[in-house]
């Protein structure tokens, strides 16, 4: 997919949400355990409930990975079943050297058809170009995470420039490749940063975790964070998928995505004028 | 297995070597292809003609990923036929937010049983320390890589003491384990680093990549990097196991990793006094 079509999307369906699917198979309700794939099952509920409220699915792989080879059929027909207009994130934070980064990318890209892979930077750029080398497809690079260890080494200054080693990275991969195919992760956990982040990759779309559950942030992120291509995705996955335990999780979860798609509606219409 | 065992099989084998079993399907000798499960059948052949020579084995997840959910099942089964006598790595460089990284050492310790996993470093710490919460088993922690991209950020200087973030890692993640349960990458491609690494980190294992098909450096490696438990894992993978590509596969495999344990024997003799 495109930037344009996304932003096409995003405008279209005045939503700018993406759906975690963090699909733990301790926490979907008990009347799908029985089913023969309970978290396909589950994957397949959320995404008719919630399909006209996001334009991105994001399932994290750990989850997956954590049920062994059954994990990776779930994935792999839960991926299928999402419509082709919206924008699938594997969310796997891989990087290796550069041939071992490229049967990863193969992984996502070939044998799977995701549109964009989460990539860590520490290895450096023969770790994340392989990623860049299939058409079409986007590296999404960890930049500013959402989680409190992000300030263990995200802050860390640069003696040369005195610049923080997220700003690094940003700056660093944008010489790789293109606003058309690479996005940062910048966590919603530290709004403040978002119209410096901004300065830094103006073109780039962020990928947003860490609002949702935790709720509040989504109006300073989209203040200062959102560009003439929007340019965000704003990621929830527990606040969306887990709102409801019983029988009418589906509803639930619809319930929760349409909250925070009507506050994005507002959010795009006045900035664009809609 | 506890870094004393570890010491003891070193010693009593007379190597820290440590195959890395990369297996590509589209590398491997014509004549396995016809097998209902080559990459494991090659495996097998692999392990039973190194098993003498080496003390780990360490599978790059990536290799199996490509293959999908076959891949997961020929890696449980190469797993399964290692034997208990030899250190077990899972090459997957994974890290996530605690509760996601808490499911990737599910899936590797739990689900399989492997004793170690390669973990990235930039999320922080509670990306890292769910690895650390399963009894005996081990993080091995990326500091300095291999890789050309290790200059892109890993020696990028904090301004507050001037030390190179790959120090900055290495110290910080000693408050999150011990010699006992955390092992750091450090390639082999600076060896002139050693003899620096080992006194940030006095007591950890260096799991060692870089050398075998490259050559040349295990002796600069051995020299700055030992330590009184050995400390080191010197990794091999494409020069031992595809050292042969006809029917005589295994027996070059045997010879490529003989040669680097008798050059490994000889340091350990003059070391440890053998």
């Amino acid at each position: 997919m495109t930037r344009q079509v996304l932003f096409e999307q995003i405008i279209s369906k005045r939503s700018y949400l993406c759906v975690g699917l963090d699909t733990d198979i301790h926490k979907i309700p008990k009347h799908l355990r029985d089913e023969e794939d309970p978290v396909f099952e589950f994957n397949k509920a959320i995404i008719d409930a919630t399909a006209d409220y996001c334009v991105a699915y994001k399932p994290n792989i750990a989850f997956y990975e954590a049920m062994g080879a059954q994990g990776w059929l779930s994935l792999q027909k839960t991926l299928d079943y999402i419509p082709d207009t919206h924008f699938t994130i594997a969310d796997a934070k891989r990087g290796d050297i550069g041939n071992t980064s490229n049967l990863y990318a193969r992984a996502f890209f070939d044998n799977m058809d995701f549109d964009s892979v989460t990539v860590a930077p520490y290895m450096g750029e023969d770790s994340v170009k392989p990623f860049m080398e299939f058409d079409g497809k986007w590296v999404i690079l960890l930049a500013l995470t959402s989680n409190k260890g992000s300030s263990d080494f995200q802050f860390i200054q640069d003696s040369n420039d005195k610049k923080p080693l997220y700003e690094k990275v940003m700056r660093t991969a944008s010489t790789w490749g293109t606003p058309e195919n690479l996005m940062f992760v910048t966590g919603a956990t530290h709004p403040e940063k978002f119209s410096e982040l901004r300065i830094i990759a103006p073109d780039n779309f962020f990928l947003v975790p860490g609002i949702g559950a935790q709720g509040g942030d989504l109006q300073a992120v989209s203040h200062y964070g959102m560009n003439d291509h929007v340019g965000l995705l704003v990621n929830s996955s527990r606040g969306i998928i887990y709102a409801g335990q019983g029988a009418d999780f589906a509803d639930r979860s619809k319930e929760a995505a349409k909250i925070l798609q009507s506050e994005m509606s507002q959010i795009l219409e006045s900035r664009f004028n809609l």
